[in-house]
């Protein structure tokens, strides 16, 4: 007898989480030997307790998947929501009730860290009730801090993001060569710095900006900023520098830990600003000169104006990939990627077990970072440049990309 | 004997500022039988002052000038920088002695309101000691202030920006249906909302983000904004607001005037931040529910990803028209864009006193806002629309815009 398949989405969106809901329901309708219906959780596992799903073949009678493919944000709807520790908990029976009323053996969650905590859950659950579903994750996270994987989908295509805007932004900020600037851009990733690592592929010449990059996974010493800051100045006259979110001092305190502490606006209510807003100002007091902050925000993981086709390619295959792997019998697995070569680039896949792998994060190399802290070698560029290659062209209509709403 | 030619670029850039200097150079090298040599200005007449230009001929060799086509930012650097309100200042003639020494006889100036007013004053003293010299200002602007002109080269590709990226947030903040939200997006513009009011061509469907929509030109007072965000937030549990970096309360002052206004930071330095910034603490304190403020910041104005091909060609044409409008005597003119139908969308170029134009500032018609002050109306989306249709494709290399540098 055929069994059913349901697929959601946890956690942050990116611009290719669509694109591993599409890998995997383009698989499981192909595999209609097997398989009976594809189901889309709504709102992940939160909105599939609360009887929310729909039925994916819905898509597949016009060109709704193929704008899927496409579509950035989580097109059934994300949630963050952790599944308690007790395996005992009531919770569990419900969730698996709902699963038996829908004869769903097979469920993929694409998301990053948290989701994978509720593979591992569902799965562990699934063994003490000798349940036959299985359960499998597909990665997902632009923060690219997921272990035992080269990367995740969803990192290249930030990346191509920061790269392309930080050069546009360095073109842009270039042309006043009269007046002294420093412009500080301030990229996602509060612990891992993959993402603001990947602005150096923004360089196209010598001497290119950015010339200063702050990864969080070293400290961040405001007085040897200032002197890097100073340095870079006497090279350019216009100066980008890019810092994490998550830059932090020897002490541990983020740096926008500082920002509006004893700041209020006029209403008595405190201001919150990032790291990126509180050097803007500390360094237009130090050096009188210009000074800009500009945050990337939501942009940076949602938009599609930047997508790698390798990373949408990617993204789509661990989708398909997580697929053939719950049939093929496995569970309690997350799709890795394992990188075979750089150059040319080429890439496996495979599977790791999601228990080391839902609590962990995968930080930059401290020796992929330059000993002053300042910038990323060779090394990181070489990992980084083969997932923002390709050029991914996204139907529009009426001037502006048609994606498909739910 | 055959004159010269000399451009240059002058005040923000923006996407398409190269596409009028491509249009301009290619018009000038065009016409061998009167024009001799096409220079650049390097950063405006401040840096000719200085002796700066160069020979745009070198850029013909190879792909050069295809490149520069949607190359962003100001190719040939830019300034800032007022000539004197008396035309019997020694700087005048400092400029002429400069523009005889190159043979120059037209001078063509890319930028906005204090470009034309540089166009201006040159054209006056031009007269004023009998010499040929013919001056001629190509409006650009992401602002779309500049009046006599159906709209500005610039301001299709930053709308086009614009309500992409507003579109990609709004899928974004969509995906927690199950937790409410505003977002606040603020976009440029401190005096004219028209790129405010293109977010509004992001809505694909009825009750659509942005929800919320408010303009420079209307008094912005912030319990009708508590009121009309209650209103919103009971039509979508995730509504995202578009405020002009420029919205003013009844008394004038801007709302980002208020932000910061008693805040230091631990080192007593003041801290500054944007009217969304304020408005996010705000509405926070007020609703207690997940508010964000994203501000596009330079992005909107430098960044290729999202050209309008009908802005890029009109930028390019508005360029040609110019070197022509010269080599048919005229002085003192900027070229002005007439629109002559909405649907089909048809335009025309003329050229308008420069004098009128370099001292005004065209704003948003109050008839094209809704009467409750937080939306345009549909003769605004009638009027935005043509002029973010058509894609560009941007050359890439190595999965990065392939720009050219000076």
């Amino acid at each position: 007898m055929k069994k059913n398949i349901i697929i959601g989405q946890s956690g942050g969106p990116t611009a290719v989480i669509n694109g591993s809901l599409y890998g995997a329901v383009t698989k499981g309708l192909q595999h209609s030997e097997s398989i009976g219906r594809v189901y889309g959780m709504i709102n992940g596992i939160e909105g599939f307790l609360l009887g929310n799903y729909m039925d994916m073949s819905e898509l597949a009678d016009d060109d709704s998947l193929e704008r899927l493919r496409v579509t950035p944000g989580a097109y059934l709807g994300s949630c963050r929501y952790k599944l308690p520790e007790d395996l005992g908990d009531p919770v569990y029976p419900q969730i698996f009730e709902k699963f038996q009323e829908l004869d769903i053996e097979y469920f993929f969650y694409i998301g990053g860290n948290d989701s994978m905590d509720t593979v591992s859950k569902l799965s562990r659950y699934a063994k003490t009730v000798n349940s036959p579903l299985r359960v499998i994750g597909i990665p997902k996270t632009i923060d690219n801090d997921l272990i035992k994987t080269d990367h995740t989908p969803g990192f290249g295509s930030a990346a191509k993001y920061v790269a392309t805007m930080v050069r546009e932004m360095s073109l842009d900020v270039s042309g006043y060569k009269n007046t002294p600037s420093i412009t500080i851009v301030e990229i996602m990733g509060r612990h891992a710095g993959w993402l603001t690592g990947a602005s150096a592929l923004a360089r196209k010449h010598k001497n290119d900006n950015p010339l200063l990059i702050y990864l969080p996974e070293t400290v961040f010493d405001i007085d040897t900023f200032f002197a890097q800051a100073k340095k870079a100045l006497a090279i350019t006259p216009n100066v980008l520098v890019c810092i994490s979110e998550g830059i932090r001092d020897a002490d541990g305190k983020f740096i926008c830990e500082y920002s509006g502490a004893t700041g209020t606006d006029t209403f008595g209510h405190k201001e919150l600003a990032g790291a990126g807003k509180y050097l803007e100002n500390l360094i237009r007091s130090k050096f009188g000169i210009k000074v800009r902050s500009v945050e990337l925000n939501i942009c940076q993981r949602c938009s599609s104006s930047c997508l790698s086709a390798t990373d949408l390619q990617e993204a789509i295959q661990a989708g398909a990939f997580a697929v053939e792997a719950a049939l093929a019998g496995e569970t309690g697995k997350m799709v890795t990627f394992v990188r075979e070569s750089d150059t040319p680039y080429a890439l496996s896949f495979s599977l790791s077990d999601v228990n080391e792998i839902c609590n962990a994060e995968k930080k930059v190399p401290l020796d992929w970072i330059t000993p002053d802290g300042c910038d990323v070698t060779e090394a990181f560029l070489t990992y980084a440049r083969p997932l923002i290659q390709g050029e991914e062209e996204v139907p529009h209509k009426d001037g502006l990309p048609d994606f498909i709403y739910r």
